[in-house]
């Protein structure tokens, strides 16, 4: 009797593993946010044997583009069919993605210059805990990877060079890499009809471009994380990309950069989403 | 005995539930009609990762033809089938797909001339809440497709046409585009001993005719819609169907249009299915 | 030993002729017409089996559009790689395809209207005559076809219709289908700066228009023809050829038809050419 | 002996169905130049069908690097397999491909500083002529392609931009733009010990580099070319190219631009080649 039952679960055991072949989605979870005082929207992507194993996985924070939500990845960048098939065939390896919202309340992924706003404090002071507790997440920096589109793509420079030692692996696609002049930073806030003081300009600039962190960061810190950064030939963020490639080239900073056909849109991220799982695989297999 | 068989039968369906890596379609659902008095029936299709997912869906209405009920996209156009492979392939995302039947009490997508019958009431103010509530679908305009074929082409283009704040794209097939003439509208309803007064004829032959509303509906509110027109090259609904495209093409309305080798059957319409999932996934997906 | 390498060389150019397994193009010809008192071009293709074999084939006659001349589909078309694959594959019938020049001296492939430039009169007098001599090509109607676009897709229709007794098949590819009207004629007479008497206004437009001619000509003429019918849904063209679908229809004359994705491009008659191929050639096959 | 000539015939016969259908390659043709006051070398590629056809074709000038010679497409670049690949595969229309010698006497493209060295006006004034004359070259700019590597990637800006009206398409691969500032152009004569008068510097450097045609050629010049400009992220050319491509979307002119994997090698220019032969010939095909 008790053979014969062992033989049913052996066989489930068995069809399962060969059989359990899609990650799970969900896209509405919340956590609640005491720096930003409200209720926080974030989707998350678990792999699929998440639920059949104990183990524990690495960790990518996959960050959307303005007039996205945390839904943006989900809807428009397949991320469940691509991570999927991805890991099917052997091109990343299972993780899990966390993909927050920074759409409410007030758009973006930075701190504000008046310190009313601290998104990014949310970030690494109660989103990465709150998930890195809740899910079988691993959290050294070796396992810990950041990617975005866009705005996103701007999170995703700033994030990893404010934190070196958190992250091994940060991909900004089609990245807004900040103003490239403290005058387009004030003409910004000056749009926003955001306060601030004329002396907190320029250290707000150093620290939200991606050019400036270039200079000011050690390079070894710099160095310490694997750097894939896309931007299509025929999208409006041009520029930064192309001086970000070069000032990297000049500080002899190794980093993968590609430009492809194609602007700034779904299409082109859906293409970059699988290069950039095989790419943050290669560095969570890393010894 | 007993209970390893149902011991055994438990772990099938869990791991079927978890594993299992098909969509499911179920045809005989019912919602309670206020408007028709009567249960209507329908069926629906969710997708592969529907259980073990949390997120939401765009939906696609897939409406059937004179003569077939909610089970004929079912049984003859293999919407189970044709819809799982196109999602495997990355050719269309995820979707719910509903399919209700127009066919019981009176055959048609549309409220009668004398108002007593309302089906297309029915549609927008019964139906659609239900499904939406019952399932999770998303219910922006930019998430919601309608397709359909034969006299559900012509439930296509007057949905759409009717409103157009609710559908980002509009797939007749093979349609019936409504009577070409206001002669053409009455002789069918004495056919079928419909009662009208004289003064409804106009009026309603201006609503329920694609080329009517394709001169009374603002240019602006059709261009909001992304329009797919396919008809065979020996489907006798031709004439109609030509003379939308030309009518189309003088408003400069952008619309891809389709003349394939074939005639009014469904081996036809199977070979148009995967290119209509394709196309409203390619609007869902922005790119 | 000299012998033997002359053997050799001889040998080698014996085989290379025979088993290069690809078609010729000329594309630099001339006939010389009294018709037209000067010396016309044409291009020719021949298949791979024309040197090596002493058989006859059928021929068809491809038409270039306004702005090319007889070497438009040898270098836009691709007419050589495109018909050796064809051919390869058993999807069409070695045959010889005959690319004459309607741009030089005058622009069309019809007589004017004042009787001063008779195009038309020297391809059937003079061109034809000409190869059918000079190359080994079938004279009887079921081994001639003519096809063409734009321009050339109205010559097919034309010189189809005129002579019904020459072709057994016609493929009219994005065609101009000639004057909607004859207001239309009579502007683009007078835009020209022709001369001609208003009397001879009706019947020329009745002549040259594929509508008054699916008209006029007996059904079991056109019947006697095989029509292969194509207009990309973004083509400018879009009106006549809906029109003559609707016109053929209503004859209940045979005929495929077909709208694809695309416009006025040679991207689109790319795609097309290989189908036309193996359309004619099923009539060439036809017993 | 009779067994001698039919071994050489079944061979022969052998290695002709094999073989026959390849392109032709000669890497040691000579030109005799006034202006350089020698025998200048060329490698040529002949399409599989040039023998057997009288057709004229479309012409690629493709230049190589420094350290190499007109040898260098053949034997590293494998001109031959690929071109032959890409036109069996529909990818590339046949064309004959030009590939001097600009390593022998003195090193480069470009006329020098002095005047004494004209390889600049051997090319357009000798070069062009002999072989559009010796082979069936088609002659107006819409036939005319140039393309190039490292130093033949500046000959390919070069001779694009000085000649706006003799080419439709040009392809600078890992290219060397020219001199940065005025600066390098004068270290670089230095080092070459190169005799120049002062005045000289100013006006050759605006002739010799990227940057400054760019703003020195009119726009619509610059237009009626086709660009696609291609550089590896790990060449050591990566800031003259990233500056080219900030220029031209700075004056809004359409160009593919590509960063793949790679470094300055064959490895990558190989990967290059049919993507040069397939956008040359989408220009050759007008669409």
């Amino acid at each position: 009797m008790k053979k014969i039952i062992s033989s049913i679960l052996f066989l489930t055991l068995l069809t399962s593993t060969i059989y359990g072949q899609t990650g799970k989605v969900f896209d509405n979870l919340t956590v609640t946010s005491k720096i930003l005082k409200d209720e926080r929207k974030y989707a998350i992507y678990l792999p699929p044997d998440y639920e059949t194993s104990e183990r524990s996985y690495p960790v990518l924070y996959l960050l959307h583009g303005a007039g996205d939500d945390q839904t943006g990845w989900v809807q428009f960048g397949e991320v469940l069919h691509l991570t999927d098939k991805a890991i099917k065939k052997g091109e990343a390896t299972p993780m899990i993605i966390v993909m927050p919202d920074a759409d409410t309340g007030k758009r973006g992924y930075f701190n504000d210059i008046s310190g009313t706003w601290r998104y990014e404090d949310f970030f690494f002071e109660e989103l990465m805990p709150h998930v890195e507790q809740k899910y079988r997440i691993k959290s050294e920096k070796r396992y810990r990877a950041v990617a975005g589109l866009s705005m996103g793509g701007g999170g995703t420079f700033m994030y990893a060079l404010h934190h070196p030692e958190l992250f091994s692996s940060a991909c900004p696609l089609s990245a807004y890499v900040g103003p490239l002049t403290v005058e387009q930073l004030k003409s910004r806030l000056d749009r926003g009809e955001e306060t601030y003081k004329e002396a907190d300009l320029q250290p707000y600039f150093d620290r939200h471009n991606a050019l400036s962190l270039i200079e000011s960061v050690s390079v070894d810190d710099i160095k310490s994380i694997n750097w894939f950064i896309d931007c299509g030939d025929d999208d409006f963020l041009y520029e930064g990309n192309s001086l970000v490639h070069i000032a990297l080239r000049k500080k002899e900073i190794p980093h993968e950069y590609r430009v492809r056909q194609g602007a700034h849109n779904w299409t082109y991220w859906r293409e970059s989403l699988p290069v950039v799982l095989s790419f943050v695989s290669d560095t969570f297999h890393q010894h």
